[in-house]
């Protein structure tokens, strides 16, 4: 799949009729072997692309994405689509009767919704295995996982299916799988893209993202909905994220991180290593804020129908049927004070922190643990813990990949004291560099 | 004592020197006769005074409030005294280290702080009568509460010791006491006057408010304190609060609201009765919340100190051991939509909302329950139900007494699609029309 600039070059000129490129994406979305798709809308998508076909060739273009097909996590209400959040819970739930507002955003951009992808049950858990219709699988080995929860987003647009998919980030959920599947991420502040129409996970941290083949892409993708474009920083204070939270189990993941630094160095930023104090303790709180907030969501299907729900939901849940509620005022208070502090302290040092997405590159399917040269380690902290801190701190962050050989590594770039205009244009030209 | 007008045009004229004034109401606490006073600042006020006496004689104003004496409640920080927030458990709390920031900014403005008021122990309760130090004595029938939390602020006034006073509201803790004492009081909207230095109750609703003699007096504080002045409003549409949420126990309650009423009228404002959907529903989200932040800050002394809280209070906390994480958060997303939902009712229907402070005025000190036609009532929701929905809600009220035979009543105006400047300038209105 051509990256959306050129896809967008391509449909602009006539070279691609919005219905070539829908049929393309379509045939390969029912060929698809990594479990992406859930839902289909291949007669509304073609119907649609006939429609912006016919106004191209009058000269009219709806909109910034005018034929571009985009898929979305089926966590998102589209409309005439049931959500089922990739659970059995909701298996016969009935067509949601509206699109989420990010949905009718993207339509009123010109864009073509061709369904629904694959989502880690109600959005709970960064690994992407768990969920009715079974696993989703990486493209890059349909054995090992695709990080969660926008697993389907991800392997869509990794698989080259898809040019752009919406996935939603609520510690993790954007960034890791586009990690694991070697694409790139939008986790824009939250609420800078309307959330309205997505089964929460946790309101605390709920966020509506992006995944593309690159950051060139998202920016596209996020003007195209009403944000900034790309803006070009000027030099900036890069600060490379220290300690030993941020070292990942796999030295390839270090050495990925290594190489977006010699090449920010490169275009002439400063680079420097920078602590982040607080940041174990300040993740710390992460499970116990979701949880506490997940629990309440589903509170009354959790006592009615508990064997409905796949065994690690239903396990990630039953911890917070007891939990008090002073200890989640706690937790909300440590966060806020220690997500304060980190970014009052971050500021001081770097305008923008780099860091891995996640401490492991894609897993083995049904792997708890891995081992590695210093024993065995868990998977579902190693793709959460370094992506977490960005939601309890609120910063946009742009996940990307870095070419390693073997299995794909990504990194984030973390907005400290620019925005999501100057870290796309950042991350564009960080892209080109590594090229 | 003068209003807060009268008493800065004595002040700027020399009519009056603020040594004078300072040593009147220093003389005043020294005789008090309903425990209103926790700790004087004496000497360091009469220095003051007498610094600022001698810059008033060489022209030099330090700002807006030169002179005024002001009285702070004992759970706000005064740099130098102890904050005792009413307990045992802070008996030997040392000196605060700093001024909190209310305080900061009236030392700026000229006022001369002297000393701590008593408080309902940690502001945990509407009624002003449980304190290490006993309970706070109505000046109007000392017999009687003051209403709490800030029973202390509401007294000094009421008993013309102070012509201003510093309090903080989480549910009821400014307007409740100056119902029950016939004083004017201001709870902004959260954070409008700042809350940094003030010992929590509850962080989602605590908010520093003003207790005077009247509203004239509250927008010449307030404006000191870098708030909007009085603004004059123009012809706004009037709600008087209807349904049986609203109405008082006491007749006299009804009678205050419909004289308010009708005074407003004969301004030339529109009155019409609005209903208030879901006030029931929305109060009750009220002490979930409250209880589970105050059960976070308390739960270490609770667990240690039981037996030196009084008992009222460790019987509030107690609850709070055990009640789970997700009522919490089930309440606090209720208060989330209830309080969206109200607020966009009001709106359509008008600027600035008219019902009782409470549903009872002064009842007797130790009294849970009082008889009435209609049977025995409770007193603490009596004290509370009426003022909270606008914490939940966070909008702007002005409490302002009305005439009526005996004991004092009071009413409040609700700043719907007004602000603070709209509303103080309506209520100095109204009072001046009720006069």
């Amino acid at each position: 799949m051509l990256p959306l600039p050129a896809l967008l070059r391509a449909l602009t000129s006539g070279e691609l009729s919005p219905t070539d490129h829908v049929d393309d994406v379509l045939a390969r979305l029912e060929r698809d072997e990594t479990g992406c798709v859930i839902t289909l809308d291949a007669d509304r998508a073609r119907e649609r692309a006939a429609e912006l076909t016919a106004s191209a060739a009058r000269g009219e273009r709806m909109g910034p994405l005018h034929g571009v097909a985009v898929g979305i996590k089926d966590l998102i209400d589209v409309a005439g689509l049931p959500t089922r959040c990739g659970s059995r819970l909701l298996a016969d739930a009935p067509p949601a009767a509206a699109d989420a507002a990010v949905v009718a955003l993207l339509r009123a951009a010109g864009a073509v919704v061709v369904g629904k992808l694959h989502t880690h049950e109600f959005a709970y858990g960064p690994v992407g295995d768990t969920a009715a219709t079974g696993p989703c699988r990486n493209p890059h080995d349909l054995s090992r996982i695709t990080g969660g929860s926008s697993s389907g987003s991800a392997a869509a647009v990794a698989a080259g299916h898809l040019p752009l998919a919406v996935g939603t980030d609520t510690g993790a959920s954007v960034r890791t799988p586009a990690a694991l599947c070697g694409v790139a991420g939008l986790k824009p502040r939250r609420g800078a893209i309307p959330g309205a129409g997505v089964f929460p996970l946790a309101e605390s941290f709920d966020t509506v993202g992006l995944l593309a083949t690159d950051a060139a892409s998202l920016a596209v993708a996020r003007a195209a909905l009403g944000g900034p474009g790309p803006a070009n920083p000027g030099a900036v204070r890069v600060g490379i994220a220290g300690g030993g939270w941020w070292r990942p189990h796999e030295p390839v993941l270090a050495d990925a991180v290594r190489t977006a630094a010699d090449a920010l160095a490169g275009l002439d930023h400063t680079v420097s290593e920078v602590d982040t104090p607080g940041v174990a303790e300040l993740a710390a709180t992460y499970p116990v804020i979701t949880g506490a907030e997940a629990y309440a969501t589903h509170r009354d299907w959790y006592a009615t129908r508990r064997d409905e729900y796949q065994t690690a939901t239903a396990q990630r849940l039953a911890p917070h049927a007891e939990a008090p509620a002073h200890t989640y005022v706690d937790a909300r208070r440590a966060r806020r004070r220690l997500a304060s502090a980190l970014v009052e302290h971050l500021r001081g040092r770097a305008d923008v922190l780099v860091c891995p997405t996640t401490r492991l590159r894609a897993t083995p399917i049904g792997a708890d643990t891995v081992p590695t040269p210093a024993g065995d380690v868990a998977v579902r902290p190693s793709l959460l813990e370094t992506t977490s801190p960005f939601n309890l701190t609120d910063l946009p962050v742009v996940a990307l990949p870095v070419p390693v050989p073997g299995l794909p590594a990504g990194i984030q770039l973390v907005g400290v004291t620019v925005g999501e205009a100057e870290l796309l244009g950042l991350a564009g030209a960080l892209e080109r560099a590594l090229r």
